[in-house]
């Protein structure tokens, strides 16, 4: 087995000034880390020529895999092509499959006539394979050098997706002996991460060396994940090792535990909606649909979520949720009479086994002196049941909105599990 | 003038097992940035000694301010605290008025008992300057060493940006002589970059060497960014020379030109009823609320944004928005009758002056021989008119439903300003 480290370079002023969040990054080394490839280190870099030349020389000191995104694109702000040309020692010949290909997708796809600016997207160095770029126009383009793999991969993420997954996890076996690296997590809501460390300490010294525990705090859930690594050969034992202390892990938290997934809150309530054949809505108001969006993010929601009411005016409250007049004048909307009303009310419109209702105070402003920024009442509702809490959070209005949608539908998880 | 470099270290295994998307980097670049700060590189590393030492080493040979951010929690899985202590040869101490805050932080707003681990948070090397965090128990730290500045926070979003505005930003005029570095984006919506580049080359060709242009592509859209580089004495001269390249960059798009800010399309499509006095609704099938989330993502949505029917089912399209059995059973739900209809009636029974409306299908799975993956109906209506259109996306479901959701509200942009 050979211990293999991946660098990951991404390239592009946009990622210094902040105006994009790098997303590819993270998706890389989740693929990589399957392949039982370790990332060594992420370095972004911008449009600078002796900037990517100097993370080529760190990180292929570093790393037996060099792994290049961005840069690639048909405008002139992308200097990423002739610097590798350059670097290896090449020079750019026009590539004919890749011209054939850039021609199918403009002739075929696009319909519209292609310019001289996209056939040079088909000239590569000389010294590169062609990685075929089937999702667009920039081929991806692998260089070797002193035993080092470099792969050149355009930002786009579908698109350095598919070079990924057809050519360089492919390429990985054929070309290291991995060992193996496996990482099995835990959900855990409503406990702060140092108490946890507190119930799970003696787990924690009784793993052996090769196992590492980690917390991963985030919106109001911790999630605790272990990783092993080993020999291929010793995968079985290495498999029964991890999900022994993985299973006394979820045992030491149980109060606290969601899932012994490493998924989302909504996919843990579809999950149970889905086994016991029972169905959902949604009444919003702070969160303007937000909890929807979640739960119908994964293909297959329409099996137990059936729809929700954004009630963000007072009148839509009234209107279709049935809220009264009274209620609002009294004791307003973001109140436990308002959300037990809201719940009841989606369930019966929508004709759902349950349902969930939010109404507060996102921020910044809205606020009056009985009910601050992040005050928001939450309500659950079943045939037989309807829960309401309150709850406080003190952070600005996207995390506000993150632990509302968090919390409602953790509510909702206890309430399917009483009921089942 | 002095053209002062910045490195951003971001240390955990998580971001490089992808389980966590960075966006800290992101945010702190767009500070530095317009404290006239530029970002040499971003780096992310494990939770490993050897890395962290390396990166700390490499990244003050670049930049004269180096942040990092992660590693600080109360948990065993963080290695920065000591290991800062050790690079710059201090030892622990216990500093009070640290842990004065971390106790009141428990007393007052949490109301748990404290534990020893989080009493530790209170321990810091001897030769850094604590920057009290106000937001959370891991307090900031910054040291000094051969003329550069190292600036460790915690790596939780909202701590890191209060350590941020309340510390380091501050700090920056009084230790730098920093130059400016101003940014102008436009957004476009409807055509591609290569295209793009072709309609704006003149413009291109005329920028002088201290202006630079980067396009950045986004789900259908893509943004044109200009970058003026000088010293603070020239200022006015600068923003005028700025202002111009920028404004002839608009007019040459200007077919194509959404708004000349860097907003999302949601806000624009905001700005535009808040001036005009409307009032939106969304009757959204497979968006399933994520076009309302991204209207309501900005505080004062409640003026022009009245809310949403979520018809993630089919009988809830028929039950509130009125979609007759025969739409459903002859073209379906995915076709431009149905989304007309759902336009007209979500404006009618949510009371406003515009609609929009979407049904199509996100993938994976859910096609038939007629209706592939991606492809979605959409409509727009006012009081005197309703749009619709067909899209074909051929995308992931994440990328297919953003660009369902940007395209709808372009669609609703362009009828809002013909209205008007």
């Amino acid at each position: 087995m050979e211990k293999v480290f991946a660098s990951i370079i991404t390239i592009g002023d946009e990622l210094l000034i902040g105006q994009v969040i790098d997303t590819n990054s993270a998706w890389i080394a989740q693929e990589l880390n399957k392949a039982g490839v370790t990332i060594k280190n992420r370095v972004a870099v911008g449009d600078v020529w002796e900037d990517i030349w100097a993370a080529l020389d760190a990180e292929s000191k570093k790393a037996s895999i060099v792994l290049l995104t961005g840069g690639l694109g048909p405008t002139s702000d992308d200097i990423t092509k002739p610097l590798l040309c350059e670097y290896f020692g090449g020079k750019m010949v026009l590539d004919a499959a890749t011209l054939a290909h850039v021609t199918d997708i403009f002739e075929r796809i696009l319909k519209r006539p292609m310019i001289e600016r996209n056939a040079k997207q088909a000239e590569v160095p000389d010294c590169c394979t062609v990685l075929l770029n089937e999702r667009g126009t920039a081929p991806g383009m692998l260089f070797e050098k002193d035993g080092v793999l470099f792969i050149s991969m355009p930002g786009v993420p579908h698109e350095m997706k598919w070079i990924m997954e057809h050519h360089v996890i492919p390429m990985i076996p054929k070309r290291f002996k991995t060992g193996i690296i496996k990482h099995k997590t835990l959900l855990t809501a409503g406990i702060g991460e140092s108490f946890l460390a507190e119930m799970i300490k003696e787990n924690e010294a009784a793993l052996p060396s090769h196992i590492k525990l980690a917390y991963l705090p985030n919106y109001g859930m911790v999630r605790l994940r272990l990783t092993i690594s080993g020999e291929p050969q010793n995968e079985a034992v290495l498999d029964k090792e991890l999900d022994t202390h993985f299973n006394n892990l979820a045992a030491a938290v149980k109060d606290y535990l969601v899932v012994k997934e490493d998924i989302p809150m909504a996919e843990v309530v579809g999950q149970l909606l889905l086994n016991q054949h029972k169905t959902l809505s949604t009444a919003e108001s702070c969160t303007g649909g937000y909890i929807a969006h979640l739960l119908t993010a994964k293909a297959g929601a329409s099996a137990y979520f059936k729809g929700s009411v954004v009630s963000y005016a007072n009148e839509i409250k009234g209107d279709l949720l049935d809220v009264s007049k009274e209620t609002m004048e009294t004791v307003g909307v973001v109140s436990e009479e308002c959300v037990r009303k809201m719940a009841i009310s989606a369930r019966k419109l929508l004709k759902t086994d349950y349902s969930v209702a939010v109404s507060g105070i996102m921020g910044p402003g809205g606020e009056t002196p009985e009910k601050p920024v992040g005050m928001v009442w939450m309500a659950v509702a079943s045939e037989n049941e309807v829960r309401a809490q309150v709850f406080h959070f003190r952070f600005d209005r996207k995390r506000n909105i993150e632990l509302t949608a968090n919390s409602a539908l953790n509510m909702l998880r206890l309430l399917i599990v009483d009921n089942s």
